[in-house]
């Protein structure tokens, strides 16, 4: 298809979403992807470029002039538009703007691109229908027909004083079903939850789902209604925290996908690597200090593996707990009482899994009792200690504004290795003396 | 307050938002919680029970008596009285229908249990408007006023032929701009995205999200309107998948909470422990075959930490990418080619961190050449064949409709753990020879 048949092109991909395109250029060359986008009219190719993954984004919109990006960046919904300008280069960013024909819209772009990323202010639009709470149901359904035009999807109506402050909202379902002669202040509903430009992206998130709202609201520091933001943009947000928290887990940095280059990826996942690594030589020095211990008990070393993998998964297991915690604000009360529980539980984990090792390393394994149960002790120590970390580490970094996920990552787990080894030599020493 | 002090009790609850008290509720205990269920009138209390934890809703709903459970259950969307009823035991089932007066409400009940809970039937509510195509714009206003009293949030109006068949949609916007006297026929939007009932939840997810739909129709075998799926229920799923990938990577079954018992948070995490422990005596009894080189190579020991946690953190980063991009739907193109980049991924890595490891142990820890060379030799080789088993297992797991989760915890980890250690022996015994 892809050779110059503009026609025949044009009146297939005419007819799909802009979804469908958008996955189809996924699949092209950045030749190609430019060469369609360029093709298709603006109005539909701002969807498309919205659709796409952002680095291909970034590639395909350094191929256009800036009066095509322009083009695109007038089609778009504020919010999108200032996405897009904001990783554009400074000259270009200048260059966009001169070619935008709509001052007001180039205006709401100015004026969202204030806002950091991930606050409320960051994720609003400005497209949103507003009423004053004077006019009346019939003035309002004409007034409304007009406001409509800009915006894509229609959540809800605000309803604003004179001055612009926020007083409350209308569902297009009450409007309807209001009788024409009433007046909007007669009508709307004053109960509205509304966020602040400066909330931050977690909170609007949290609260939207709490109340379940499709939309929300966004008021500057005076109340007045300066825009809204939209369940979709939620969900972006939402899975993106998400995997950001799962690839922090799993040792992966930035937000990679199988299908990026191996430099991104290696460059996403090696610095945690160094870090196991580096991890590694201090349990090589930590064995090592106990290197008497190999001419009577050699086999100590045996459970090396063991002891470094045990105290692994507790310390993951009990630093994922209180980080989805976290993440949900769901965490309440005090840190002391969040450690103590978390001790009570490993202790009585720590308590079957030792007997668990007792028995094994004495009836499988042929190791006389002192030897079976040194193991097992050091076992219940190293799961207690482990547990402590990790509950303790990703609670303080969070109040010290760290992201928690870090604590779930090969950095608790390598941490732990080396707590583990150095607790399981300790007490071995102290047991059976070497 | 909880003095029995209901007029206070009650005026201080009437005003706040259901999700609040629910939040409130959850503070309280059980008793305490049933009682202010009880002061409560119906309609709220629906909402706050759907709000509520899972296990809370339950305990509270075993306190009250059928009676008082069918009339939470008349106030609530059909598709929330289908999760709370199919929870319930067989016999309290069979009191709550009969004490259900809507017969239309139970009729609907009776009819979403049918459907697997994981697809779109199971999602769907009855709850919907709907047009005939053949009616007119005026007609059809009076008749969706009618309809518009049993749903909550009107996201389309959906337009059906005389069959019930779904040919397209209305949106609210559309309907208010159409002239009064135009027909249903001629101002609906033909293109509708739709689903089957039988479609699972993650394509539900998929589509909603890629088309960014708020609700979408469901239909039957037929092509029959028979609910719609809204997208709040689509964020509960969303986050409820992302959530229980992550605690499987931590090693953590079930869906639990850091507010759980002790008790349900040890069934959730010590299954995998002792899946651990295990692992971690055949890792004894590899590091046990290879005891003869404790005499001249007793260092080699030193370095089973390293060895196992490298090849746990690999294992883990491949399996992360793999499991993400099929829980997103993008993993598309050969298994071959798959294994083939994340081996190049690996080899890259795996050479940067082996002249780590070879300049740190040689330089740093002071062992000869030859072991410096054994010991990177072993790493990198543990490193690949770790990717490819962190790569290949969740596809696998995937192609035989296992949850590819899984491979990303405990039980990857550890199998990595003792293939790395046995390679790392293996190896060490040919090139040193012991």
């Amino acid at each position: 298809i892809e050779e110059q048949n503009n026609q025949e092109l044009l009146s297939h991909l005419g007819d799909m979403h802009h979804a469908d395109i958008a996955e189809i250029l996924d699949q092209l060359t950045l030749d190609e992807a430019t060469y369609v986008i360029k093709l298709l009219d603006s109005e539909k190719t701002a969807e498309i470029l919205m659709e796409i993954d952002q680095d291909d984004r970034e590639r395909v919109l350094e191929n256009l002039t800036p009066k095509e990006i322009a083009d695109e960046i007038e089609e778009m919904d504020t919010d999108d538009a200032t996405d897009i300008i904001s990783n554009l280069s400074v000259e270009l960013k200048d260059e966009v703007f001169k070619n935008l024909k709509d001052r007001e819209h180039a205006q709401h772009i100015v004026e969202l691109m204030r806002y950091d990323e991930d606050s409320a202010g960051g994720l609003m639009a400005k497209e949103l229908i507003k009423v004053n709470e004077n006019w009346s149901v019939t003035g309002c359904m004409e007034e409304m027909r007009a406001q409509a035009e800009n915006v894509t999807r229609v959540h809800a109506i605000y309803v604003v004083d004179n001055k612009g402050k926020l007083k409350g909202r209308l569902s297009l379902k009450d409007l309807i079903t209001a009788p024409s002669n009433a007046n909007i202040a007669d009508v709307y509903i004053e109960n509205v939850d509304y966020v602040d430009v400066h909330t931050s992206a977690e909170e609007v998130a949290r609260v939207m789902q709490k109340y379940d709202l499709e939309a929300i609201p966004v008021v500057d520091e005076i109340g007045r209604l300066v825009g809204r933001i939209t369940v979709d943009d939620i969900i972006d947000f939402i899975r993106d925290e998400a995997d950001k928290d799962y690839q922090m887990a799993a040792g992966i940095s930035e937000d990679v996908d199988a299908d990026d280059s191996i430099w991104e990826l290696t460059r996403a996942r090696l610095p945690w690597l160094v870090l196991a690594l580096f991890g590694g030589f201090i349990a090589v020095t930590v064995a090592g200090q106990f290197e008497s211990a190999m001419v009577n008990y050699g086999f100590l070393f045996f459970f090396m593996p063991l002891i470094a993998a045990m105290a692994g998964n507790v310390g993951v297991q009990s630093s994922a707990i209180i980080v989805q915690s976290i993440a949900k604000g769901t965490l309440t009360g005090s840190v002391w009482k969040r450690l103590l529980k978390e001790v009570g539980l490993n202790v009585l984990n720590g308590i079957i899994l030792s007997i668990i090792l007792f028995l094994g390393a004495h009836f499988i394994l042929g190791r006389d009792y002192i030897v079976a149960f040194t193991v097992s002790t050091a076992l219940i120590s190293v799961i207690i200690i482990a547990s402590l970390i990790g509950t303790f580490v990703p609670i303080m970094l969070n109040r010290y504004k760290i992201d928690p996920a870090l604590a779930t990552g090969p950095f608790i787990t390598t941490s732990n290795d080396i707590f583990g080894l150095l607790i399981f030599f300790t007490i071995a020493k102290y047991m059976l003396g070497f």
